[in-house]
């Protein structure tokens, strides 16, 4: 079904129409100029916004709809945790070209609601338009945490541990995988163009992802650490400082470290990576410390906390201390597998 | 200079480095995974989103950025006004192409910060990426209000009587007038390019806007009225039912009688209009009570207030009463000036 023919607020009804509210801070969603909202007493309220947009953040010859709706708001999801809160509401603007249809749509917003659903957030309202050009997604995330519990990038200090959740790099490995495949996918179509042939590569074409499917899931439906921020307060944690790491560990280092005015120093040897990501290094003859460094949108959490919970932290199932903080004037430095130490580089994969 | 020399993180640092938090509420700004608010108890917490794309929502090639930073947020300080709230704070995303420079963006923030500054709103966050294509801005912003004082859509009562703020159709007809004057620019720039002469028609143009330049101030720099929401205050009127103009008058009667299950009754003859609307419309052979009704981007008030309160309304300068509501099944009428009943039609000019 063409979306010209619900229109704007028809498709904003299709859409939205069975989305229940979950949270008694949602005193209304969908359907007036703003969204009303009321938190307990005593909260915080705690906002993020991310901008998605086709050609840069994501490709759709590879991407599915629903795995796009489910990362974009994961993504955002990400970053209320990364605070140490709990999401609670979600805007989603969408601009829209002539090629999508409300299946495609209905698709996203499956995605979409699958994250939230997982997540007990709200969708309350947002704003579609049409785009002249690509899909251009804008989701503004809202969630609440006591004032006590609010957790900065700035607050590591010197003999800090540092942590981190999961593991790193596969979701970068995911993403040179599907462009390898794409690649390859692409010049079969050359091929058979210039053989004249009827073009039915889409139909032939069997991109090769086995033994890889941990590395696509990394990159194409992303998981924010919600079951961390539950341990950490079931163990009574509070970390020191925290964010969550979308741009890569190097990068995230480097904004708590100058935010907090210390350094740090990271192992080469505790950095957490899965096997296939190690694997899928090798096969494409990349440095895979470089990878788990430098790659991007693992998602997963980077925190510090004080040397004393060393036992409390390390018991708790996907983390890892990875090393410490210092004194601002040592930097950030890795040591490596053989005892060197290397000053790290904040190369964040993404940029402008 | 062009942005890449920045990097994105250094362009949002060099362009909201110098923001200064006005509001006791935001407690963190730009600078973290998540801006962090802190309301007053008892408040209900507003929130509101646009989406603004070139060549849907403006066309560069007549608004100057500063004008469109201004916009931007003004369109959307006047949902929060709509709900009878106060905009405390807003977070901005930017997806640029390559032709931005820092300069581009510097006059963008320029009138987004004029606009804030007047609304005492600030700007807590966003987030800037690369884009393929266009210029892509989406904007939420967040105020609050007290429980009582929040303002539905769906509040409209039989025999209440309708009111807006300033006048209708001129934004819309400042539209017109734009689109007029590109139209013979890029047509003498052909014709100088038939001519093989060089092209100089952008030294040598001069549009023509004499006599119509509130037109062009309407379309270019609209005002939302916090004027006409601390008059109410100051009056003690709290409106039944309330929404901001910016899709046309017709289609915004039409949410408030809907979701409130309600009809009206609206005279030509009371629609505010300006002279240069008018005459502009006479200009163009178009008829200016359609421009009135089906106009978009006034961004002035719809709301409605018991009868009784005739007088205390009728006297705050800048409100007009345009009509009254009526049971359902009346639906919705416009009376003519020869006093023909009409049936009004929710046409929107902003179809998806």
């Amino acid at each position: 079904m063409e979306i010209a023919e619900l229109g704007e607020f028809g498709l904003i009804r299709h859409l939205t129409d069975t989305i229940e509210i979950k949270n008694a801070e949602t005193k209304k969603g969908v359907g007036d100029d703003c969204a009303v909202l009321e938190f307990e007493a005593g909260r915080q309220v705690l906002v993020t916004t991310d901008l998605l947009l086709e050609g840069v953040h994501f490709d759709l010859q590879y991407v599915p709809l629903k795995h796009l709706g489910y990362k974009s708001a994961m993504v955002n999801l990400s970053d209320i945790y990364a605070m140490n809160g709990r999401p609670r509401q979600m805007t989603v603007s969408l601009g829209l070209s002539k090629r999508f249809s409300v299946e495609d749509m209905e698709a996203f917003y499956e995605g979409l609601r699958l994250a939230c659903d997982a997540h007990g957030c709200d969708i309350i309202g947002g704003d579609t338009s049409a785009s002249m050009t690509g899909l251009t997604i804008s989701i503004t995330c809202i969630g609440d945490a006591r004032p006590e519990d609010v957790v900065y990038r700035n607050g590591a200090k010197d003999t800090d541990l540092v942590c981190v959740t999961g593991d790193l790099g596969a979701a970068y490995m995911g993403l040179q995988l599907l462009e390898r495949e794409k690649a390859v996918y692409n010049s079969q179509i050359k091929k058979e163009k210039v053989a004249s042939k009827q073009i039915n590569a889409e139909d032939d074409f069997q991109p090769d992802f086995s033994g890889h499917e941990y590395l696509l899931e990394r990159q194409l439906k992303p998981e924010a650490r919600k079951d961390i921020i539950e341990a950490l307060a079931k163990e009574g944690i509070r970390p020191t400082a925290m964010m969550d790491i979308s741009d890569g560990l190097s990068s995230e280092l480097f904004h708590i470290c100058t935010q907090s005015h210390v350094g740090c120093r990271i192992y080469e040897d505790r950095l957490p990576l899965d096997y296939q990501t190690a694997s899928m290094a090798e096969e494409l003859n990349m440095n895979v410390t470089t990878c788990a460094l430098n790659g991007g949108e693992d998602y997963e959490l980077l925190f510090t906390v004080p040397l004393t919970m060393h036992d409390r932290v390390a018991a708790i199932p996907g983390v890892k201390i990875i090393g410490y903080i210092t004194k601002a004037e040592l930097g950030l430095q890795l040591v490596c597998r053989d005892g060197v130490e290397m000053e790290l580089k904040a190369q964040g994969w993404k940029a402008i």
